[in-house]
């Protein structure tokens, strides 16, 4: 570095923005050289059918490693500055493309017609889990087993911990060849839960922030379900208006292929700052418009900018989610933790998986209390979603504004004991899946998901047509039917009418295709569209 | 907004982050508006053929316009500061994929048989026109016509309103079709002035910050030649490595196309902070990684990402273009500046002009002195030259970062003064081009650079093959060759081995494509390339 002594302009006044780029380049550059370590390392491993260390853990482990020789180093803080995880960053750049990403790369026909399964693991079960993990925490504390925090901020931490990051355990599915419905009930579950845990977490954090006489339960309930249902609409708005926008607008022709790229990567964007600048959940806003957009906006582009997007948004959500491993790695070596508090760390991970337990075993009773026989899930099944959760970043940020949130101390244990926690499943539960899917047999068992990375790609059906598992048929089994059930059935019955309602009217208005062409564009096609812009990471 | 009064977790405590990201969304929210208005109108204008108001024009308006609006209304100041024009985010992450997607898109051959007469226009016409502003303004200073700069201020003022901004005036050349040597040298030179500009200010800031005495000419030179250099190397070195990665990993297999694009992606980016981490000029850096890595890398890539990366710059650096120019407006509206000096602003508009005139005009006759009679740039050619100088972002960011570089009012008049010549120029000129164009004559006249957009990609060659007005040909007119001429001759003839070298050498050794192959690539193919991802924006 003997050229930036003499040819910086800034030398003789400290830090002046020519320092500052340069402590940046310096800073940015480490980031990427970790992306390109992290993407080389993770191909190699796959390449050599190595699944106990995939790429989330290698990515987080780089993170870590490079973040404890900076710590050890005396690193400048002006470069030190550019690897500190700032929430904001992480909520407004990172989150949203992945997010994005899992809505539209949904696979429309198994996620709705596991949609029942899905929404009550999610939001039923996330609820339970949130509270059971609250409730343990907040009696730890009573009964002196660990560090003692109010009721509020015990059900805050319940919410941050119960959201479930999909990443590492789908791309072993993925791998592996695993259940359709299994595929789908794992991935829908953990969309729709970051959704849920961060409603929550804001519900409670409202809860403790404000004077919470004279707020009942009655009252939150209702502002967290006009959070969701806000956030859903606008989403879903946003999702039509952009179909609505190039159905009609007529830039599917050969040269505006830049415009029409242009607009449709601004919408999801578009949708998830509306939702925020509403106060709204954006993640939930973002999620909706994806999945709208995939169905409808995507089959109104011309053919080569179908490739284009669904190439942009993989890569986009890859660099993300990798990122954000590193990033989170990274900061976790150079963060102060405060580690008095270790009895803590390990009773609530005890906890979690008592509430992950409860979350996936009653939400699976549930559901098969409503199933015909032929379609409940299998014991195994749940196993391998209890096994599955393992957390993330969207708890690590969660845990973080908690810090700002929270008074000192309290913030600081929570956050200790996320960053622990996320460290231990992702390195332990995420190394040890393809073990554990062996183990309960799940592994590729006829109706695996086809070649790594096509099932998230979405445009291929998970779905053997002739799989009589999924098909919904509801007139079995009336018999026993009780008050819940009933209930239950009602809402199974608006998921099958809203494939009507979508088919009849939603796709005819919404997209310029035809039915036909429509339900071809569903089927998997060996030759063209498969060959498309695909591939794993 | 009902709603985010309610359900905000942060309203008890003023400016928390919940808080804060709302603010971050509503000012986002506002600039993907912005962005989808700007993109939408410049499509209505250009499709009615209205070439007044180009879509940068157009962009800056708008930014003017709501800048204006939210000067007027009492926009809160959370809101207000995400639209704070900061030279970091300029310099890190807009500027890069822009630069990096003019060597990407510069098509190799008229770019190369043009070369001597580019870098005659880039480096030392910038030198000349940098050095004729500084010294009128100074001059104009000493005689009282206009505020008072030291010397070395002035000088800097000078290199920072030579950076000229192509955007505008190569959109419209695409749209009407232009002769395509002129077009090569406006392209080529604009896109290699700015980096000259760019060094230069920073060679002049570096005197200005140290004591200067000590300091001749002869090392100022020798350092100015260090950062360009050692930019331009280590940026060829980065793409050269990209190119040996990309042909020996064998990653253009089908599934591997996300990774392969990932990896691609973060080359050009690598470059830019490794050159900038270095204290040398990332702008240089990337560039040249652009130029390298479209003719080595870009081969080795699997046919679906070759479409894939194209379509990727080409929408980032679209969306930068527009983001940076309606960013410049709205800043404009919002910031403080002292229109006390009106005289300096005209003088120095003046002065621009002249100098402007001073660099086209002597390049043009250097390199006039040493081509053969038919291929002498002609007169009108020069005059188009000379008009297409608009100053934009460039321009206006170094003017930015002199605010803080130099003494309280001397940085804020430059600031002011390049603010009122960015906008005017991209108004007046960028309205102008199209008349301009049609008034020289220039317009269409047989070697018409292909449908809109088609230049800009750069795998359609933009010269057909016998057009003997490009190829050099030495054996000519040696007779009235004096010293300076026979200097120019071997640079031309550097130029003219470098083809060679690389034909036998260097292409051969980067790219896993036989020559062959290399060449078909490079013609002109009607069907299935030429539909590519393509259009103009």
């Amino acid at each position: 570095m003997g050229i930036d002594e003499v040819i910086s302009p800034a030398d003789a006044r400290g830090s002046s923005p020519g320092k500052d780029q340069q402590a940046a380049g310096v800073g940015i550059l480490l980031q990427i050289m970790m992306l390109v370590l992290s993407f080389v390392l993770g191909h190699v491993l796959r390449r050599h059918r190595f699944y106990y260390l995939p790429e989330a853990s290698a990515s987080l482990l780089i993170g870590l490693i490079v973040g404890g020789l900076a710590n050890i180093s005396n690193t400048e803080n002006s470069i030190r500055a550019w690897f500190n995880f700032h929430e904001e960053f992480f909520f407004l750049f990172l989150l949203p493309p992945i997010i994005f990403q899992s809505g539209f790369s949904l696979s429309p026909k198994p996620f709705f017609s596991n949609f029942g399964a899905i929404v009550t693991f999610a939001i039923f079960g996330t609820f339970i889990a949130s509270v059971v993990t609250g409730l343990l925490v907040y009696l730890g504390g009573l009964m002196y087993l660990m560090y003692r925090l109010p009721f509020v901020e015990c059900l805050m931490f319940g919410a941050l911990i119960s959201a479930t990051d999909p990443v590492t355990v789908l791309s072993i599915f993925q791998e592996l060849g695993t259940d359709t419905n299994l595929y789908a009930l794992v991935f829908g579950e953990s969309v729709l839960n970051d959704a849920m845990a961060i409603s929550l977490y804001r519900t409670m954090s409202l809860v403790n922030s404000r004077d919470s006489s004279g707020q009942n339960l009655f009252v939150l309930f209702v502002r967290f379900l006009e959070t969701f249902v806000g956030s859903l609409s606008s989403g879903v708005a946003v999702g039509f208006t952009s179909a609505l926008l190039f159905k009609y607008a007529g830039l599917d022709i050969d040269n505006l292929q830049n415009l029409e790229c242009c607009l449709f990567v601004l919408f999801p964007y578009f949708s998830y700052m509306l939702a925020e600048g509403l106060g709204l959940s954006g993640i939930v806003s973002i999620l909706f418009t994806g999945i709208v957009m995939k169905h409808y906006t995507y089959s109104n582009l011309s053919e080569k900018s179908q490739h284009f997007v669904s190439s942009f948004f993989h890569l986009i959500s890859s660099l993300a989610e990798t990122f954000i491993f590193i990033y989170m790695g990274f900061d976790i070596a150079m963060e102060q933790h405060s580690w008095s508090h270790v009895g803590f760390i390990f009773f609530s991970i005890l906890f979690i998986v008592v509430a992950r337990a409860a979350n996936v075993f009653s939400s699976a009773y549930l559901v098969n209390l409503v199933r015909p026989a032929h379609r409940k899930i299998p014991v195994k099944h749940q196993q391998a979603l209890w096994y599955s959760g393992l957390r993330g970043a969207m708890a690590f940020a969660l845990a973080l504004q908690s810090v700002h949130d929270l008074p000192e101390g309290h913030g600081q244990t929570i956050f200790t004991a996320t960053t622990a926690i996320v460290v231990l499943t992702v390195l332990l539960i995420g190394g040890s899946t393809g073990t554990m899917l062996e183990a309960l047999q799940v592994v590729g068992d006829g109706h695996d998901v086809g070649s790594p990375g096509e099932s998230l790609e979405g445009d291929n059906d998970l779905l053997a047509p002739n799989n009589g598992y999924i098909a919904p048929s509801y007139d079995e089994e009336t018999s026993s039917a009780n008050k819940i059930k009933m209930k239950l059935k009602e809402f199974h019955k608006s998921t099958t009418s809203f494939t009507a309602l979508d088919k009849n009217y939603l796709t005819p208005f919404f997209t310029s295709q035809n039915e036909d062409e429509e339900d071809e564009h569903d089927e998997p096609r060996p030759s063209s569209r498969r060959a498309g812009f695909r591939g794993h990471m």
